[in-house]
């Protein structure tokens, strides 16, 4: 959508330098940005490329004004100014209300007049979907489900049984919520299952990436609540609570039962066990599997990086002889007294 | 379903103290159980709790029934009597036999009279499916398959093609049973595809869960024994085998014909190499790497827990350094002589 | 498809002995290799098989063929040579022509004539579909795809915007291709979504794995090139760039804006964290975290073997300790002085 550069500085509280009449229709990269694209400069160490951009006009922090040779607007925070302007450039697409001929909806179900149900789509008992929604493709809506306004579930989305979601979800591709939990008691004759009776409720403005699976909780709910940030391939088990605002980036897995604060970040392939509490604004770095309760905010690690194998492989003789290290430096001491 | 404790008592072999009349109708945690709710203690630890609950009744250890104020049923295994009994207050929905009208049966496969295929399913050449199985929304059952009785693929499924289901099997949203598995020949113009040509046995009683996959064999078959219990997002390889009763917790991604033991036990995120072999009852712990035989029960282990970053990153160092370490020490010794 | 030793001795450019009119019609191992089927021996040191194998036939490396008591075809690479006419023995599923009539194809889709559109399937909009490619049951096409000729989208694959796919893709089950990358932008509010804008260009001859997700670019486009092999539930971020014949085994998870040279080789549960670049030729062992550019070619590594969980646990209390004992060994040198 074309837009002015004097209206988004209006829309979006930045101050203008340059024509206000000046007319954008995309975004890009510094780097890639042709003459009617906006850009944005998200750190002043990149302040070079502010040389050589095309863009019609780049987001800046005040600090760096002066060294753009473009319209500039300015922002405290461009990075975020640029997301907010790409989705009124770009918005994401409207569909027209209705229920595809092809989707399958129970006649205990209740669709928003303003929903869109598209092709293949499954709706079940006593589910509801809200105004505005989109239910892709492919979708499973199983039974006892609520879907807010404004929600997304791109397209074969599964969400099992007692899922609740808030407004302006966005569910991506492959994703499951509120398929059972792991539960088993072991006896002699083998596994016996634990039937997974709870539900999921997820608050608003939460995002949930392709093929990741959220449980529904054994007894009582998996919750995720605000603005929680899931990337794909993440695992939830049952009965765990995400707080508010927590992003987790692929591969991360959360073990049962365990209570997670606000505002955690968990980077890529970081685990958790299950039955754990983890405080408000914990870092979890790449790789790193919490063991136990987190009572303070910072980063955690258990990861090592990679050296060349060669390297590595000596670092783990040497560590596997740790002991007899140790042992061998007692002696000394021993022999030193 | 209401049920009173009396017939609980006769039909799970438990003693009862109280009232037989009174009846349940829902099961639930000590701590949320209301005065129609059965519940359990599962470990003489949290006898503490026996004091507060609302419960109409608890099922517990011999040695822990004294401690309740409510109605007690005595098992020798509160947990798995609970399972049994919550499976029978709350049994898995029933549905009526027959075929969507939207789902696509192929004219060569066999669907028992009492199966249940859903909106928008699709069923192969050859494959069948058996009495009392319900195959859910979405699910794709490709050629050459076979479900066995009183199955459930719950939404989404996808069967590819050679693939067998014992009895019972329940199939969580998004698993992928029967895929090519990974088989490449390395060539100077680049790869060149191994055909992939077997299927997979799977016995029965089997539990397998959202998003996981299990490839077909390269020759011959992958197999899994009965009562093999795989959680979400877990990976199995081409002619791998896995005991019977053996559990895997998610993202446990198992190598290429490896052959996994009965009652093992996998935590989270643990993996294997390929062609290896790993006796009964091993257990691995969470994110551990097993990379050779085990031919001991027991437990293994090969990740650390995570710690604050910095001191992490301090060890890491320390780690790299074992090798200067280690000389230094030596020259000790020699200086000690 | 039954086919004589001599026709597989011109087609694939092997040296014959034995009966050029022997017709075999299937393809096993040297173990299970009945009198129709042809086997091979991929390595000199398991030339002991040859004795006892009922097999046709064998490939065989030349200076392995004296040991073979069947008839051996002759090839430099038997591995190679077995897969390719594992292929012709049994060639994929033929699918006929035409759009299933519960498949639901846009009005601004192309279909080639030739194309197999299965049941269920969904084509969007401005999407095409190549020559004899095949779109199987429960796929979803988004908008704005390419798929090209010669494809294979087995069933419950998704492409979601503006993927393009080259000739003779293969992409397995539940595998999600083009959905939005994880991008968002911290505010005191909570994330703001950067809109994901770009697509995902993949080259020829690529297989992309069950489960397997790969992301959409921010701006620009994510891109796999020729031959470039993904095993089941890999993840590739945003904006990532893959070389040609690359190959990922699963549970690999690339960060975003990474560039990976051609030819490596990725073990299982490997990872990369975002925004770095590795070249050409490296390998990455299972587990392994790469944290920083690889520039030169050969193995790497980060992850220690399980041993038993005693053992290991101990290792860990001394790692934990390595600050203490490099500080004993200090103080020691300095006694020593």
């Amino acid at each position: 959508m074309p837009i002015s550069l004097g209206e988004l500085a209006t829309q979006f509280g930045c101050e203008l330098i340059g024509d206000p009449d000046v007319v954008i229709d995309d975004v890009a990269s510094l780097r890639n940005a042709g003459p009617d694209s906006l850009t944005f400069l998200s750190s002043s160490s990149f302040r070079g490329r502010l040389n050589s951009t095309r863009a019609a006009a780049v987001i800046v922090r005040q600090e760096d004004a002066e060294y753009a040779r473009t319209a500039v607007l300015i922002h405290d925070d461009p990075y975020a100014c640029y997301a907010r302007i790409a989705a009124v450039v770009h918005p994401p697409p409207v569909y027209e209300s209705g229920i595809h001929s092809s989707a399958v909806v129970a006649a205990t179900a209740t669709i928003s007049d303003s929903a869109h149900i598209a092709p293949n789509a499954v709706i079940g008992d006593r589910s509801s979907i809200g105004d505005n929604s989109y239910v892709g493709p492919g979708c499973v809506v199983g039974t006892d489900c609520t879907v807010g306004d404004d929600c997304r579930l791109i397209a074969n989305v599964t969400l099992v049984k007692k899922v609740t979601l808030g407004v302006r979800a966005i569910v991506h591709p492959g994703a499951v919520i509120g398929a059972d939990g792991f539960g088993n008691a072991r006896t002699d004759e083998g596994w016996v299952k634990i039937p997974q009776l709870g539900g999921v409720q997820i608050g608003d403005d939460v995002e949930i990436g392709a093929n990741t699976t959220i449980d529904c909780g054994a007894l009582g709910d998996t919750v995720l609540e605000d603005g929680v940030r899931l990337d794909n391939l993440v695992m939830i088990a049952h009965n765990v609570r995400i707080g508010a605002h927590t992003a987790m980036v692929a591969m991360v897995a959360i073990g049962g039962s365990t209570i997670i604060g606000k505002r955690c970040l968990f980077a890529g392939m970081a685990g958790t066990v299950g039955h754990i509490t983890i405080c408000d604004d914990a870092v979890i770095n790449g790789q790193g599997m919490v063991t136990k309760d987190i009572t303070e905010p910072g980063a955690y690690a258990s990861s090592f990086p990679s050296v060349k194998a060669r390297e590595w492989n000596r670092m783990v003789a040497r560590v596997r002889r740790l002991d007899s290290l140790a042992r061998r430096v007692k002696e000394l001491e021993n022999r030193s007294k």
